[in-house]
């Protein structure tokens, strides 16, 4: 098989639902050749009148909540429906960490062997820009093969979250009993970004403590501004080993669909999402372009220095920089 | 007296704590013509040394909460120690609103009398973009003329808590008792950037209620994940009418400042809040060359329509104005 294929050849095969070419057009997306990229944008903007029929879903939670326990367990409830399932994963850090989410498919057994789900894993050694680029455009290949149910998933560590909030039309956090100690490794303001909060865990003697932790995040959630979405954020226990809370939560997003779409908020949020993500890609090209300049790295470091120091004034730093790049 | 002073002239006017020269230095950073940002960049330059010295406090609560009363009363409180004031104002929205903040001055008649107060309007007709960079500016050249605590107010409707966030020390989120009601104009994720939530008019009748808002807020807070700083939020009843919790809010700076400059963070926040200057003022300068691109302008509607629609991919969108605009 050859390397790369014609752009047809791809779009014929995502729309025919082929996993194969799905997965290597979503390489493509990763691919920081400029040739590739230029592919890339040819056949998403050929696919994109197959494109937007799905639900999306962002999922964050910290290592240990059991992100993919439950996304292997509630996935397993969407495929059984019949419906085909996409899972996507956001991780900027996965180079450092080694991995950490989705990198491992042994996390996702039984979705991995679903002939209806698709199990995508973070693209590695990438910047988030580049990451949260490559995912859009992954989202939209899946939902052109057919995937109803889109989950972007990230660790609830990091800047990724805002990026996978900006792309989904739902954002949902699994959390643990016991408010608190977990708390630890959430990024303060993602507890305001959600449109839900699922108590994971909630099983055997975790049980009593999951309905105090629901009961305490539904006390302050109602302290919360209200979401321009007309949606009232829900908090409910759920187990990935019992199956409790699993439909309560499919439930909920189609609760969430059909709220959003009747009061115009989820076709006006999409159309807000993608004016910002053309805005981001300009932003972020004139920044790679600015940043990745040889003068500029070459100066950066000293005057990073200097600023920090107090030496010297942002501004003055900002200045010398885009003096010097205009002159480039 | 000319329109312009030379920049030594200015240079001495603020560092001997001359208010009208303060001003007029102030004026410059506000300005859009280049050679006005050039001499202010090299007044700001020169002052460099003395700056830093003044805690920065952010206000922000919604229209009717209170805010310049508070700040009329707290502020007399600072300057009744012989501490020196500032009080500036970010509005991005005051060329619609008319003025919303500050830009009456009668509304803090008491400090723009006071001889140790300098009380000064949000630039008006300007984007959040140059308002935040002559803000940024306005606090070191306020610092440079004595100034020991600087006062930095928005309105908490839109993006400008983030951008004051961002160049202040301490964010003091001002609420009403009875939570829920006044949370409607509060942005969502404003409640978690806060060191503070004042419960203000806890006065007379409101007492009850600020009491047990004070308790709700504190239950709330509590589930937030904590600060970088160390510092745990605290939330207090206040009144600018009776004098209710002023000396309180000030001794609770006074702790925040004690924690955070012994365990570093005040430090590092302040270098990581200069480098991020210098990057904004570098990305903003980047896309107004792009945006400001007459070509661009006129391609920008179209495109934009194309992409809300979803007829056009961001990505292409994105493609074909910055080919576009490397030919320029």
């Amino acid at each position: 098989m050859p390397r790369r294929l014609l752009p047809q050849q791809y779009i014929d095969g995502i729309l025919s639902g082929d996993r194969l070419i799905l997965s290597r057009a979503i390489t493509l997306t990763e691919s920081r050749l400029p040739s590739d990229q230029e592919i890339a944008a040819e056949i998403l903007q050929a696919v994109l009148p197959h494109t937007g029929f799905s639900l999306r879903v962002g999922i964050t939670g910290v290592p240990g909540v059991g992100k993919s326990t439950f996304i292997e367990a509630f996935g397993s409830q969407i495929t059984a429906q019949g419906k085909k399932l996409a899972v996507l994963a956001i991780d900027p850090t996965s180079q450092r960490s080694g991995g950490s989410i989705l990198g491992d498919k042994t996390r996702m057994d039984n979705l991995s062997r679903d002939p209806l789900a698709y199990v995508r894993p973070s693209p590695t050694g990438n910047s988030l820009g580049g990451v949260t680029a490559s995912t859009r455009q992954a989202i939209l290949l899946c939902e052109a093969a057919g995937h109803e149910l889109v989950l972007v998933e990230t660790v609830g560590v990091g800047q990724s979250e805002t990026a996978v909030r900006n792309m989904t039309d739902f954002f949902l956090l699994l959390m643990l009993a016991g408010a608190g100690d977990e708390l630890q490794g959430i990024k303060r303001g993602i507890m305001e970004m959600a449109d839900a909060i699922l108590i994971n865990k909630a099983d055997g003697e975790n049980t009593a403590a999951a309905k105090r932790a629901q009961a305490d995040y539904r006390n302050a959630l109602h302290l919360f501004p209200p979401a321009a979405s007309g949606w009232t954020p829900e908090v409910m226990p759920c187990s990935a080993l019992t199956g409790t809370g699993l439909p309560e939560a499919w439930q909920m997003l189609e609760r969430y669909r059909q709220l959003t779409q009747q009061n115009g908020f989820f076709t006006r949020n999409r159309q807000d999402q993608n004016l910002s993500w053309m805005h981001e890609t300009i932003r972020r090209e004139l920044e790679d372009s600015f940043y990745g300049n040889p003068r500029i790295r070459q100066l950066l470091p000293d005057l990073q220095r200097a600023v920090r120091s107090g030496g010297l004034s942002s501004l003055q730093a900002a200045r010398q920089l885009l003096d010097r790049w205009r002159k480039e």
